[in-house]
């Protein structure tokens, strides 16, 4: 059985806490692109830790991205989509909105930090980043854009430790990268998926009780 | 001094949970809007228990609307913008994505529960409300679509009982408005914007002790 790892609320706020002076030193971002729904609550606790007094607000974005993968299970042996090819799938369920407002011409020249909740195969990331880059390209383009290019970089509160399905720039993965907790290949309750939230809290206590987390 | 009200992470949690029943019979939302950044936690809560078994998790779409009030010490007197004509704008820092994807035609004909932390002088709520009916209106017209209509609902926290400068349709106001709890004109700490989150948890449970909250 694959183990499981019990996050409280106060658990991800600190670990955004302790991660955002190294986001502001190391990434300096303009702007958060969450990653919904996971992404949504980091990305709020983050905006609080990365607000320089007497500056605005760090924007939050938000894109919704649904992944889908095939399980080994329900695939039929010998037809397409078997388990070494299959089956992963990122669908967009929000994208950012280019009318015009333009926010993606927003993004052009800036320090964007995509945030999510867990990289887990690494294959939404990926999508992310690869869509994110190609429509900055395209706006770039069309604006005639000639000044310093936009970077991407990325924080989430775990990082699985395992073979990834999907890849990321070499820029991105070495430097522009940031985990606040590196794990093994557990299952991550996160509170806000909690039923009983009361519960969820006393076995997180009695894990860290135990030694067997943080 | 306006006094505070400290409401930690998993009082949201549980403002939520106990919230959703009567959202799914009186509402039976397709979609939630949340508005960000304050929407953006409540809405990932919620996501969780207003999903039914077997079915896929309700989509959360986020915009971002920002509310200026122009604060009256910083303005002339006799000059246009004074106190009671004045100075609350909305502006938008993400909308919708009106592109190919069709974001907005895939409101028409939905129940959308439009979902943010705190209705303190529903400007913000009412902007809301407004545009997401004037682009839906437009979208139907477009799409000719002659079915049910749309329908949105709002979801709070808090709801501040205070005089409202902002002001909702009837029928949103009258039955498809729900507040968790209702406050006198307080400051509410959500714990997203602690600085020190197990500070201010004592001042909750010392508040919830001296009943002072609740």
């Amino acid at each position: 059985m694959v183990p499981k790892i019990y996050v409280t609320y106060n658990e991800v706020h600190k670990l955004c806490q302790e991660s955002a002076d190294r986001i502001l030193a190391e990434f300096k971002p303009h702007l958060m692109i969450a990653i919904g729904g996971g992404g949504y609550v980091p990305a709020r606790i983050l905006r609080s830790f990365l607000k320089k007094p007497a500056s605005p607000n760090i924007p939050i974005q938000a894109i919704g991205l649904s992944l889908y993968e095939s399980l080994p299970e329900t695939m039929q042996p010998g037809t397409p989509g078997d388990v070494e090819t299959a089956g992963t799938r990122v669908t967009r369920t929000q994208w950012l909105d280019l009318s015009s407002l333009g926010e993606m011409s927003n993004l052009v020249g800036k320090k964007v930090l995509i945030v999510d909740e867990v990289d887990d195969t690494r294959t939404t990331l990926e999508y992310a980043v690869k869509e994110l880059e190609k429509d900055v390209q395209i706006a770039s383009e069309r604006m005639g854009y000639q000044g310093e290019p936009t970077e991407f970089s990325i924080f989430v509160l775990h990082n699985k430790d395992k073979e990834k399905k999907g890849h990321l720039p070499d820029r991105i993965e070495n430097g522009r990268y940031m985990a606040a907790r590196t794990v093994g290949d557990v299952w991550i309750c996160y509170p806000w998926e909690a039923t009983d939230i009361d519960q969820h809290d006393e076995l997180a206590n009695k894990q860290a009780a135990n030694g067997t987390t943080k």
